[in-house]
């Protein structure tokens, strides 16, 4: 790495030693403009430990509290992997301290504990954006071009979205993301944040004009956490979508967005099969063939190539927009926050819809 | 075909020159244990067009009235493929004539239509079996056995179906499928039928508790005819499946079976890709690799080949049981009646719910 590079890169720090915090830590080492410069644990031997387990650089800053990173003014960005009812706080910290904030999802409980986060990133005028990387994956830019082409795609008709994964016994006994006071929105925080979003993606981020919780759908844990749950969300215009996740599947992360004239479909939106080599399925202007013996044409697989895996993308895009922000002073980009913002107010919504007996719910 | 083999052949007769009969009459021609012995239109030019253009023997009868051929003593089974409507009536008329029926999807408007269908074809003792090929085809067998190893699949958790294709402007004006007094049940007699079919299979024939049609999901044509609609199923057992059908979205015919241990997912479940050679994919006690990086194992294509297109084999099964009656004189299978019966339940219920503005509706 040349000085200038290296100058150019944003200095990242880690606010936890969270398992999602390794992946997170090799992205931020790939992005070629982000620097791996610390982790913060609640004791300074898990921090070292973290650090010396994941690669990080030999001068790397190792904190034994989170205030003591957010202070280090060696630190351009942080990166939240905390559990959900820690991200009001910590994102809250980090933007006092001026540091730019990607939080892992699910960002909030609610909306309003969310717009409060992002009035504070707002207000001290740093970056904030959500650690959904499927979003960043050249894959995902892809598919965009073709469903927006009117000729290949034609208009959205509706859009199937799944992710489920099956939990072993310790982790639904003991994983954050069964426990009220830490992941208090379960399997739809976990799981069905990518299905929201990827069905707000599908409609191009319109919200929904209403939201209708599955009957039948919805499971929750002794602690009255989900485990499942489901969901249809309509459009004024006759779109409709639906999805599903749980923690009592095989894994499965469907997507179908089904257009007027093409049907994209792919199997492993979320996390891809493969690090660097991705694909989807387009159909496009198929028919029956004659006799309706078979199709006419297949179905074309598309394949992707991405040298940087798709978290690394993340964290370049995310330093990209720090480093606009450092170089010309300008105000930070809102697209990412607002994205957030749609997908926790689809969440809510589902919540809403499950608490009132499975009504249709308003957006 | 040996002497013995033309003997044991079941003979058939074609109530109609429906599109869908050219398919079929050609599975009764490739059926080693059928043979096609004639067809009948409203007029005798039409039944003889049909005849020469669709490879019928030289000496194939020709009717032109339905009645005729139903006291022709040398057809065995009739092939009903006259539009729903009508069904009521021509399947009572060909078992009061004593001849077997292999009717058309979707077999009635209502469960109640249907349930004098199967009366009176077991009062005659005739068998009595739908038109929906995929459940003949050996993959779906392949697949049977799959989710049935609890190893393997688990159990059941979740369905979701999908079958949409988009009608142009002459299918969405003359078709019979969107007239109210030929297929008044649209998209969702059409299409949904197939879906709800799969989701039955899936759910190994257990009818789902409740039934709740999607908001949203419905568009109708000016004579009030379902261009679309969707639906979601509910199991006591916490099972759920949802579908969504219509006329309106590029040919999709997606489905996806989770179980706890295992996922079943393809794309051309009602007409193969391709006539002899057919795959599905399956995913088992699936993990995410390694600090998440991708699958482990990666799903797995399994690829199933027939000889005999599914229509063949479904022409051969029904006249299978034909033949089982014909020598051994005795009652009519009732596997395929109970399974029409069940498919036809559901559908009245998705009516039901959708006529209630999209209230639950038990079964």
């Amino acid at each position: 790495m040349t000085e200038r590079e290296t100058e150019a890169a944003i200095r990242f720090g880690i606010l936890g030693c969270a398992t999602i915090a390794r992946k997170v830590s090799r992205a931020i080492r790939l992005a070629p403009n982000a620097r791996l410069v610390g982790v913060a644990s609640r004791t300074l031997e898990k921090a070292r430990r973290f650090a010396s387990e994941n690669g990080f650089p030999e001068d790397a800053h190792v904190y034994g509290s989170y205030e003591e990173l957010l202070q280090d003014p060696e630190v351009d960005a942080v990166y939240i992997p905390l559990p959900t009812s820690l991200h009001r706080r910590w994102v809250a910290e980090a933007a006092r301290s001026g540091k730019h904030v990607l939080v892992e999802k699910p960002v909030a409980l609610n909306a309003g504990e969310l717009q409060e986060m992002l009035a504070i990133c707002e207000e001290k005028g740093v970056q904030f954006m959500d650690g959904t990387m499927w979003m960043h994956h050249p894959r995902t830019a892809k598919m965009r071009e073709i469903i927006s082409d009117a000729s290949l795609f034609g208009n959205v008709k509706w859009v199937d979205s799944a992710f489920s994964f099956t939990g072993n016994d310790d982790f639904l006994e003991n994983d954050i993301r069964v426990k009220p006071d830490l992941d208090a929105l379960g399997a739809l925080g976990d799981a069905g944040w990518y299905c929201i979003r990827s069905i707000l993606w599908a409609a191009d981020y319109e919200l929904p004009k209403t939201v209708t919780a599955t009957r039948g759908s919805v499971s929750r844990n002794p602690a009255g956490v989900l485990l499942s749950c489901g969901s249809s969300l309509q459009w004024d215009d006759g779109r409709v979508a639906t999805f599903h996740c749980s923690f009592d599947a095989n894994l499965t992360m469907n997507l179908t967005v089904a257009g007027s004239r093409g049907t994209l479909i792919l199997h492993d939106f979320i996390v891809p099969f493969q690090e660097n080599s991705s694909k989807f399925s387009l159909s496009s202007n198929t028919r029956l063939a004659e006799m309706a013996l078979g199709w006419h044409p297949f179905p074309v697989e598309h394949h992707v190539h991405t040298d940087l895996p798709q978290e690394a993308c993340m964290v370049s895009e995310f330093a990209r927009l720090v480093r606009s922000i450092k170089d010309s002073g300008s105000k930070p980009d809102q697209r990412w926050p607002d994205i957030t913002k749609k997908t926790q107010l689809v969440i809510d919504a589902v919540i809403a819809s499950i608490d009132k007996g499975f009504e249709t719910v308003s957006l």
